[in-house]
Order: structure tokens, then C-alpha cells, then sequence
């Protein structure tokens, strides 16, 4: 079990040590990447030597923000500490060695397991990169625009550009400080939220012309075959929160998304609901999992034998209302 | 010309008045109807009595939000306000008697033509709804949550929920103020960012699929039929912001889209760039305006003899670079 710490806590520990290394977890996306990279920077920044640890999978649109932080190959860290991951589950395979010996978490998952020895942990926090911002400015109270552009790469990426349910008022906050402090906001937006790959808006476009509309036009689904993607020239990258597509349209309550993987009769099929509905019910149909409002699974068969399967399990939510 | 005041001069000469009537702009947009919302819900609060003029162009999306503070037939008001409104060829059929009587305008148009008597113009603000809370701000140093909410829609609508290049620190750090206050910007979000009715996502899926891409993929050109139009189901509500599409594909620096008005040898063109490319001297080839990066122009030629001639306006650009 963990010893809770908060951020001036955190602070006054980090300033009393030196040598450190940054883990991020697997699939990394911008707020664990932007948070370590953003942690690094304010900690050399305090004249210290901080390393992200490699991790293999990151993307090309998040290099640029963490490339200048990589350990080098014979690094010999005294302190090891994971940002934004809840689980040692979701460590890369470069960071399960360290799994029993972490020092320190910082992280705003409620579902976090406690794993390292001390933890810094708010699950209030719409993005790690929150809590980053508190431990910094608890040991500096400044921000250099460097460490600025980082955290604002969390932020924005955690809460789609401020859009999402989980933005707060102190995510604006600290937003408009982070602008105030030199994040270019305006270039960052473009990259990271008003720019598509080929690829992708070509994937979009195929996707939202074949939406299939059911139950009153309450249901839409979308399916998306290998085919599709070598047409479109799309690869994983340009997948990101695409399941979110089908659900965006008015008046749909339960937004389905099927993806066939590598062969054509196994298929990953993700379901987003608005309330009463329960898209973990319907997942759960199949083996699957999640939450209330967003679940997925996995189901070995076409995905027209995968609709029919699914508009049945759909229809138990539409029957148990009019009980 | 109009004498220039500060927001806080602004709330001294409301406070001494009663009896005002707000204006909004033709195709009224969140800004203006958030503004002129919100200032009217502020100005009740103070006791005073405050309308909006009728504004026949209002769309669904945004009834809900002003539906409160609709003019009765026999309204005698004592001043006329006018806000988010750069010049008086702006205002709706309604309006235009009160042309030459606009006691107040309260605006973040640089190219506002000063037609009030009074004017409070900051052109550093995103939206006309940051000028607004700080008047409001002045007369009560305090906002309810009707005011906020209001105010959340006129900065989020005008900044794409805070994406866009005018978004500054200031109007971040007012959203958290707005949330704060209690503006329900979760349910905000889903209505104003993350819906889309069936006809978006379906001239979206369209326009998406049948982008053509020229020199060197550097220029997109996408084309919107009536026919597409009513195959789709959409109607004028549904083409906000839609011709940043083509200009949001990576890689992408020209982005055209080219819309048929009545008939088909009649169309509207928009042109969005990126530097060093320059929208306005290409539409200037076809008598139209605007600015260096987005601007638009009528011709009077079908979609593919426009093609052409675009095309040939567009090489010029690429011409010019090689000299």
C-alpha cells in the first residue's frame, strides 16, 4: 500500500533527491507522455538529471515533445517514478523490470492499484498533467515555457481541447496559465486537434457514409474492415477515439463500432452510450467489459453475423424499458 | 464616431440607465446571442429591465438560450445597444430603423465602423462575451449561473470550444471563472462541439469521401451539390465551420470548398490557407475578399469550370514561390 503525498510533498521529496528516471505507460498518449516530459524538463530545470524511460510505442505526432528526455542506454537512476498509470499492468516491457521498485506515482486514476511506495494522487484531476503543474510550481513556483508546452500537450489531449465531460474549472485554470507562461496554444491546437492524416479523414469519410441506423434511428453502427483501412491508407495512429463517431450523431443513444482485426471473422467492437442506456450490458453479452457509457469485447465471427448478434443484445435495453 | 469606453466606464453608463434593447447580428452565431443573453440576464439582475430585439435567423441550437429575453411587440425601449456587430449592414431586417439611433455597441471586431454613439471595442478578445463579462464583472463583481452559462457559449462558439488561434490565456482563464460559477459546460460541450445531426455527418461522410487533392497533395478542393445537399437531409444550419475541412488534411496548405447557391452555375467559394499561401489574392482573381488565410467569392460557373479556373489561380501561388 502507498503512502499518500501532496504536491508540496511531492515537491519537497523530488528537491531532495536526484537521478530520475520517468516511466509512461503503454499506448502512450499525450497526457502521460506531455506529464513525464514536462516533469523531466522542471526537474533539469532545477539543476537535476531526469530521464524518460524508452518506450517503443511512442506515435509521431508526440515525438517531438519527448525526444530530447530519452535515458540514455547505461543510465543509472537512484529514483524511479511512473506518471498517469494506474496499474504496473500497463507498463511497457522496458518498465515491467522495475514493477516492485517504484518509488514514487503521480497519477489521477481512481482505479489506481498502489503499487509504488509513495503516490501523489488526485483522481479529481481531468489529466495527470494537472497535478504535474502543482508539484512544479510547489518547487519553483514559475514555469518555463518549455515546461509550459508539455503540460498544456496533457491537458489539451486528456480533455479533447477542453470538450470532454472531465474538463473543470481548474483544468481551464491552469490551461490559461500555462498560455500566460508561453505554451503556444494556437500552433499545439492545430497540431493536435485541427489536423487529419489522409488516412484518417479518408477512414471518416467511409465510416460516416455507411452508418447503419436502427431501433427509431436511437442506434447507429459503423463497421470498419481491413479493407476499408488498406484503402484509405489508414494504420492504428489514425484510429484514435474513432469509436466516439457513431454516438456523435443527434439523437443516437448507443453508438457502435466494429472492427474487424486481423482476420475477418474476429472482430474488436466498441459500444458508447448515453444514459439509461448500458453499454457494458451489452458487452457483457460477449465476454466483454468496461464502463456504463463506454465498454468493449471481442467476438469471433463476421461482422454481419456480429450486427445480428449485437442489434439482439441492443434490443434487451430497448425491451427492459418498456417493462 | 463613437466615443471610446473602457468595461468598466461601460458599466457606470448602464448603471445609470434603464430600459435597454440588445441587437444581435444577421445569421446569428453563439457569440452574439451568448452576449447579448448574458448582458441582458446581468442587467435584469441589477433590477433593470433589458430585451433582445426579435432575430428571426435564430436556429435551434441556440433558441433555448435567449427564448427568456425576447422583446414584446410594444417594447419602448430608451437605449439601443448593439453587440458582436462590426457595422449596421449587419443587423437583421428588424434592426435597421434603429441604424441611426445605436447608443451603445460592444464589440471585438477590429473592423468595427464606430456607428454607436458609444462603443467599448477591445480587438485582442476572442469573443464578444469576454468584453461582456467584464462589464458585467464591473456593476456586481459576481455571476449567476444563467449569466455564465450564456457567457460559456459565446467564448466557447467562437473559439471552437478553445481550439481555434484567437484563444488566449485570457479567455481560458474566464471559462474557468464561467465553470466556476457554475456554466454546465459538460452539457455545453456534448450540444455545441460533440453532436452532430444526421445531416452534418452525412455531407461531413460526403464532402470527406470525394476530396480531390492537387500539387502535390498541397491542395484539397471539395465540392457540395444541391443534390448532396438533399440526399444528406442537410440544410443551412448543418455547414458551420464546414469549409475548414479541406484544410485540415495533413500536409494540406490551400483548402477550397465550393458550395452550388440556387442554381448550378452559381456557386460559393471558400479559401483557407496556410502561410505563406495567401486566400484573398487568390479570390480577388474572382472579385471576392476577406483575409490573407480565410477568405470567399461568388462565381457564377458550374462546379467543374470553377475547378479550373481555381486551379489556375492556385498555380499562380505556386509560381510566385519559385521566383
Amino acid at each position: 500500500m502507498s503512502k499518500q503525498l501532496t504536491p508540496f510533498e511531492t515537491a519537497v521529496w523530488l528537491k531532495e533527491r536526484n537521478n530520475f528516471l520517468i516511466i509512461t505507460h503503454v499506448r502512450p498518449d499525450g497526457d502521460t507522455l506531455g506529464s513525464a516530459a514536462a516533469l523531466a524538463q522542471g526537474l533539469r530545470e532545477q539543476g537535476k538529471t531526469a530521464y524518460l524511460l524508452q518506450n517503443t510505442e511512442v506515435t509521431l505526432r508526440y515525438k517531438q515533445f519527448v525526444e530530447d528526455y530519452q535515458a540514455p542506454e547505461n543510465y543509472e537512476a537512484q529514483h524511479i517514478i511512473a506518471v498517469d498509470t494506474a496499474t504496473t499492468d500497463l507498463f511497457p516491457e522496458s518498465a515491467v523490470q522495475y514493477s516492485d521498485s517504484i518509488d514514487l506515482c503521480i497519477d489521477h486514476h481512481k482505479s489506481n492499484t498502489k503499487y509504488a511506495d509513495l503516490i501523489c494522487l488526485n483522481a479529481d484531476r481531468a489529466s495527470c498533467g494537472e497535478i504535474i503543474f502543482e508539484v512544479l510550481m510547489s518547487m519553483t513556483d514559475s514555469i518555463s515555457s518549455e515546461t509550459a508546452e508539455r503540460l498544456y500537450v496533457a491537458l489539451s489531449t486528456d480533455t479533447g481541447c477542453f470538450s470532454f465531460g472531465n474538463t473543470t474549472a481548474n483544468t481551464l485554470y491552469i490551461a490559461s496559465l500555462l498560455v500566460e507562461a508561453g505554451a503556444p496554444n494556437k500552433d499545439l491546437n492545430k497540431l493536435l486537434f485541427r489536423t487529419k492524416t489522409h488516412g484518417r479523414i479518408s477512414i471518416e469519410g467511409m465510416l460516416t457514409s455507411g452508418l447503419e441506423y436502427s431501433f427509431d434511428d436511437k442506434v447507429a453502427i459503423a463497421a470498419i474492415t481491413r479493407e476499408m483501412m488498406e484503402t484509405a491508407g489508414a494504420d492504428e495512429d489514425d484510429m484514435d477515439d474513432i469509436a466516439a463517431i457513431p454516438g456523435s450523431v443527434e439523437g443516437v443513444y448507443i453508438g457502435i463500432t466494429i472492427r474487424e482485426l486481423l482476420s475477418p471473422d474476429d472482430c474488436k467492437v466498441s459500444v458508447r452510450t448515453r444514459a439509461p442506456y448500458d453499454a457494458q450490458a451489452i458487452c457483457a453479452h460477449f465476454g466483454g467489459g468496461g464502463h456504463k457509457l463506454a465498454a468493449g469485447c471481442t467476438i469471433e465471427k463476421t461482422i454481419p453475423e456480429i450486427k445480428i448478434a449485437l442489434l439482439e443484445a441492443v434490443g434487451e435495453q430497448f425491451k427492459s424499458e418498456k417493462r
